[in-house]
C-alpha cells in the first residue's frame, strides 16, 4: 500500500553517521566516524559481579516494572554528583532517568516544541539533537559560536528578531562535533540572557567528566536563578553506552511534565540496567574508572593532534580539545569533505563530514575526527591517510 | 519561570494507573491494579547465567552501541516465532526492536500521525496507547466492539464518515482491559477493510502467548495482502518487563521509516538486554517457561472468576478471559467505579476504574481486574472485599 506518513517524515532522514557506521563495522576499517567509547575499557568483570549481586539480592524487583521517574538511589547519585562537581543544587526529585541523553532531547522536544517554534543552537551542533527536535516540526537558528561558546551579542540579536524561541541547545564541555568548551563568563551570560527572555536552556554534557587538562567549570545551572536550565547527561561515556541510561535534571515542576510524556513514550527505563549501574557505583570507585578512560583518551587525543600537526597541509586548521572524544577539522573552502571521505573509504579510513552538523547552513569543508575508539598506531595510520587524501584535493 | 510548554501538554496527563501503582507499592495492599507479571516466575538464576555468558564471550560488543534496528539474531528469532505461531511471513529485516511495545506505539504515532488525524480503536482500549498517540495531536473514534472484536459494519461506517483515518489500533488476544479476543472471522474482515481504505492496522499482542485454553489464532497479518498490518509484541509478559524489550514487525519500507524516527528518539535499545534475551532463548527452553506462566496465571484466572461468580451481585457482569492478565467488570449503570475504588483503597484493595480506558466516552461503571500478580489466597480475599464494597453501592 501507499503509506500515508506524517508530514514530519518528509524532512527526517537517516543519520549519516549511522549509515557510515554500518560501513565501518568491517573490522579492517580505521574509523574516526562514530562517537564510540573504547570498549576495552568497559568494566566487564565488575558488571558480571554487579549483575549477580543485584539479581541474588533483589532479582524480583530488578526484573519487574518500576516507576517512570527511575530508580531512586541512582537519581540521588546523579543529583549529588552534579552538586559536588558542577555547583548545582539538585535532589533526586529533580532527576528523571532517560533512555540515554538522546531520549532527554526527544522528551524535551515533546514537552516544549510546537510546530514552527525555534530552537537556537551552536554552529555547528550535535547532529542527533537536530533530528530529535526536528521531529516536532521546529525551526533552527544557528548562533554564531567561537572558541568560548555562543557569542552573547549575536544570541541576543537573534532572540530579538525571532518569535517563538523555545529552547537554546548547547553542549558546555568538549562539544560534539568541535571539541570546544564554553568559558565561565559565557556560561554566566547565557544563563542571564535565557532568564531575561524566558527561554529554556538544554545544557547537554555527555563528555564533561572526560577532561584531560584544564579546570572543570560549573554547569550553566549554577548561574540559573530562573529555573531555565536543564542538565542532560549520560553513563554512556563514563561507563557503557550499551546500557542506554542517561538523565535530565531541572526544575521539579517541569520534570513532572517530562515524566508524563515519558509514560506515554516508553513507560520507564530498563530496571535492571539502572540497578546494575547503581550497584556498580556502590561497590566500585567510578572516579578511578573515569581516570583510566581519561588517560587513554588523553593519549589518543595527543597522538591525533600531533599527527594532524605533522601531516596536514598548513591551510587546514583543527581544534585541540581539552577533553572528550572529538576534534574538528576545517579544510580550505574549496575542498568538500564528502569528496575526501569517498576517497578515504576506498583506503579503509572513515570520518564524518561536517556538513550534517549544521541545521541550516552546511559548511562542507569541515569534518569531525573521533579519536577515542582506535588504538594509537591506527590513529597515526588513519590520520596520515586522511592527510594524504586532503593533499590530493588542495594541491 | 513560566514555562512555555508545547500545546500537547495541555491534554496529556499522568497515567491514572501509574498513580494508583504508587499507592500499591505498600506491601500490605492487595492490588489488582497493575498489569504486573508475577515476579516469582522470573528466571533469575538463568539470567545471572546468561549475563555471565554474554559478557565473558563478547562483553565489549555487548556493552557498546549497536545498530538502531536491534540485535540481528533476536530480530530473526522474533520473525521465526511469529511465522511459526501466527501465520506471518517475516524475516529479521521486518523487525525493529523497541523499548517495550509501548515505544512501538509512540514510534507509530511519530511515523504516521499529524495533528487532527484519526485513530480508530476498540471501546474500551489500552490506556497507554491513548497517551502515546495523543502526544501527536490525533483524535480518536471508538469503534463499537463486542466479544468477537470490532463490529465490521460499524467500523466501515465510521471510516466512511471520518476524514484522515490513519491508524486502526487493536489488541487481538486477551485485550487490555477486557480480556476478550478477536474471532478468526473478524481478523479476516479487519484486514480486508483496512486494505480497502488504505489504513494502517497496529495489531498489539502482548498477551497472546499466555493462552490457558482454546485455540491460538493467526495474526491479522496472516490475512494482510496490502502491507497494512504491523505486529507489536514484547518480552515483558513472557520473560521480564524490566528489560523493556519489545518489537514492531511489518513491511520493510515502513520499518525503515520507523528506524529513522527511532534514531532521533533514542538511537537504539539496550544492547546487553537484547543480547541476554537472545542468549536465554539459545540456552533455555522458553516454551517451558511460558507454560509455567500459563499454569500459574490460568489458576489465578480460575480463582478470580470463581470468586467473582460466587461473590458479586447478580447485576454485575464480567469477562472470563481465555488467557492474558485481565478481566473486565461492568457494574450497574448507577455505580461509579471510582467511588468503589475509594472505599476499596481504605480497605487496602486496589484496581483500575474503567473510565480511563475510553478516549472519548468514559463508562464509569466499569473496572479492570489484573489477576496475574497476586497469590491465590489474596485474590479470593481481594475480590471478596470488592464484592462487599459493590454491595454497599448497589443495595
Amino acid at each position: 500500500m501507499e503509506y500515508q506518513y506524517a508530514n514530519r517524515m518528509s524532512y527526517l532522514k537517516a543519520s549519516e553517521i549511522r549509515e557510515i557506521l554500518k560501513i565501518t563495522e568491517q573490522p579492517e576499517i580505521i574509523s574516526f566516524a562514530g562517537g564510540l567509547p573504547a570498549p576495552e575499557l568497559f568494566p566487564v568483570r565488575e558488571i558480571i559481579e554487579v549483575n549477580r549481586r543485584v539479581l541474588e539480592e533483589d532479582g524480583e524487583s530488578a526484573l519487574q516494572y518500576t516507576t517512570t521517574e527511575g530508580y531512586a538511589p541512582l537519581r540521588k547519585w546523579i543529583a549529588d554528583r552534579l552538586n559536588s562537581t558542577r555547583g548545582t543544587d539538585f535532589d533526586a526529585d529533580n532527576v528523571l532517568i532517560t533512555h540515554g541523553s538522546q531520549q532527554a532531547l526527544d522528551l524535551s522536544g515533546k514537552v516544549f516544541l510546537d510546530e514552527g517554534d525555534y530552537v537556537l543552537c551552536e554552529s555547528p551542533t550535535y547532529l542527533a539533537a537536530i533530528s530529535a527536535f526536528k521531529a516536532y516540526g521546529c525551526n533552527f537558528k544557528e548562533v554564531p559560536t567561537d572558541e568560548h561558546g555562543m557569542v552573547p551579542a549575536a544570541l541576543e540579536e537573534i532572540i530579538k528578531v525571532t518569535e517563538k524561541v523555545k529552547i537554546i541547545y548547547m553542549i558546555s564541555d568538549f562539544q560534539n562535533p568541535t571539541g570546544r568548551s564554553w568559558s565561565l563568563e559565557r556560561r554566566k551570560q547565557l544563563a542571564a540572557i535565557a532568564a531575561r527572555h524566558n527561554i529554556v536552556i538544554l545544557e547537554d554534557n555527555p563528555y564533561g567528566e572526560l577532561r584531560f587538562e584544564g579546570e572543570t567549570l560549573p554547569s550553566v545551572k549554577a548561574f540559573d536563578q530562573a529555573g531555565s536550565v536543564f542538565c542532560l547527561g549520560t553513563f554512556s561515556k563514563i561507563f557503557c553506552p550499551g546500557y542506554r541510561i542517561g538523565w535530565i535534571a531541572g526544575d521539579k515542576e517541569a520534570i513532572a511534565q517530562y515524566v508524563i510524556v515519558k509514560q506515554g513514550t516508553d513507560l520507564q527505563c530498563n530496571t535492571i540496567a539502572q540497578r546494575e549501574i547503581s550497584k556498580y557505583l556502590e561497590l566500585y570507585n567510578i572516579d578511578e574508572h573515569i581516570e583510566k578512560i581519561r588517560r587513554v583518551y588523553g593519549k589518543r587525543r595527543d597522538i591525533a593532534v600531533q599527527t594532524m600537526e605533522a601531516e596536514f597541509p598548513s591551510d587546514v586548521t583543527f581544534t585541540r580539545p581539552q577533553g572528550g572524544l572529538f576534534a574538528w577539522v576545517e579544510l580550505p573552502e574549496s575542498v568538500n569533505a564528502r569528496d575526501v571521505l569517498t576517497r578515504c573509504l576506498e583506503k579503509k579510513v572513515a570520518f564524518v563530514p561536517g556538513g550534517s552538523f549544521y541545521p541550516n547552513t552546511a559548511r562542507e569543508n569541515t569534518l569531525r575526527i573521533n579519536y577515542s575508539n582506535m588504538p594509537e598506531n591506527k590513529i597515526v595510520e588513519g590520520i596520515k591517510c586522511i592527510a594524504g587524501v586532503i593533499k590530493e584535493f588542495v594541491k
